[in-house]
């Protein structure tokens, strides 16, 4: 089912790559673990902020310190825009005019709203940590009360939103191809390198099943 | 030199992260080629865009379509915020709470102008094109003077900019370094994978320099 387009999700440049379908917008959310949070801060104007983030159904979980400027700022319920970008690749065509990168993309709009619940927070915690990590969560000591409190989740209902993807090679101009240029794609991905074990690791602890099987 | 720390660039969280330092920031920006714009769009509120950029001294470009409603909107003048990230790695702790992820990111603050004269708006794409992939611009067409008029060419200066940056492995509560947790860092990076050869390359034609030589 597709999410309904607004005036602030239409895409408007190259509308081809526009996708409001629900299940695009998901994936390309599952696929990614770091979003970009834009919001007005009083009269300091637009800030955009990396940070973490989990998917549960239509919801949007970020997470972070009660002392974040950025969490206090959206859990005042001030619209915001949450962008996510994967690139998976650069496009190299023949005319520096018609180069390009793969993409896939997704832009939300809407308001935060804490959640307070402690089971809630609890189980918002999980799903991000298991968003960036599958698995992680059942491997490690669960957050106490305390860390509970000190730890500000906000929920943003995905209903805004819309995708943007780019897949494929170049597209020249006719009279282009006839140069002895080279043109294609240059794949691009994340890939994870050798774990790194902490220094203080107790005696006989192996490497963790979410580490090991940790892909994207 | 550093740059001089601002209201907007403060960096108040966990503040032993943040740095000022132009090379550190000059080198965050000239590692990624992605960058999240947010500015605020008439009644619309935020909005957080993705788009390329290239970096030359303490000036960033940006481009695109003369139609884009970003590059349009950014052209009058309006404030925006530009932020660039980069993931090292997955910070795993003993607990959930101590979590973290490396990262090295940058936001920006200031107002971006149109670059007009032909020449400049030439030199700014060709900058653009080889921060994005080095060598690539001197392999292919150069933009027509109709490419050049289509095309939207944005500068900002760089000044009011901070950079964040957690390199490390996890730090656990005291008594936390007795669970039979593994602990450690998974570190994550961008890799090209075997360049896609256009169906129509001239007979002959051999896979371009800049793409063999593509790293990040």
């Amino acid at each position: 089912m597709d999410y309904q387009p607004t005036p602030r999700t239409t895409v408007r440049r190259l509308p081809k790559r526009g996708d409001y379908d629900r299940a695009t917008v998901h994936a390309i959310l599952d696929a990614a673990f770091v979003c970009h949070v834009g919001f007005v801060a009083g009269d300091a104007g637009p800030v955009v902020i990396p940070t973490l983030y989990g998917r549960s159904g239509d919801t949007l979980y970020l997470h972070g310190s009660a002392a974040s400027r950025m969490l206090k700022t959206l859990a005042e319920g001030v619209e915001a825009s949450i962008a996510v970008t994967l690139v998976d690749g650069l496009v190299m065509a023949r005319s520096a005019f018609h180069h390009s990168i793969n993409y896939r993309s997704v832009v939300l709009f809407g308001k935060a709203a804490p959640v307070t619940d402690e089971e809630a927070k609890n189980e918002a915690l999980r799903v991000i940590s298991d968003h960036i990590s599958p698995g992680r969560w059942a491997e490690v000591r669960p957050p106490t009360q305390r860390e509970l409190k000190a730890t500000l989740v906000l929920s943003m209902p995905i209903e805004e939103a819309s995708a943007k993807v780019r897949t494929g090679g170049p597209v020249d101009d006719e009279e282009d191809y006839a140069l002895p240029v080279w043109a294609g794609v240059l794949p691009l991905r994340t890939i994870a390198g050798t774990p790194v074990d902490d220094g203080r690791l107790q005696a006989g602890v192996g490497l963790a099943k979410s580490v090991a099987e940790w892909r994207r």
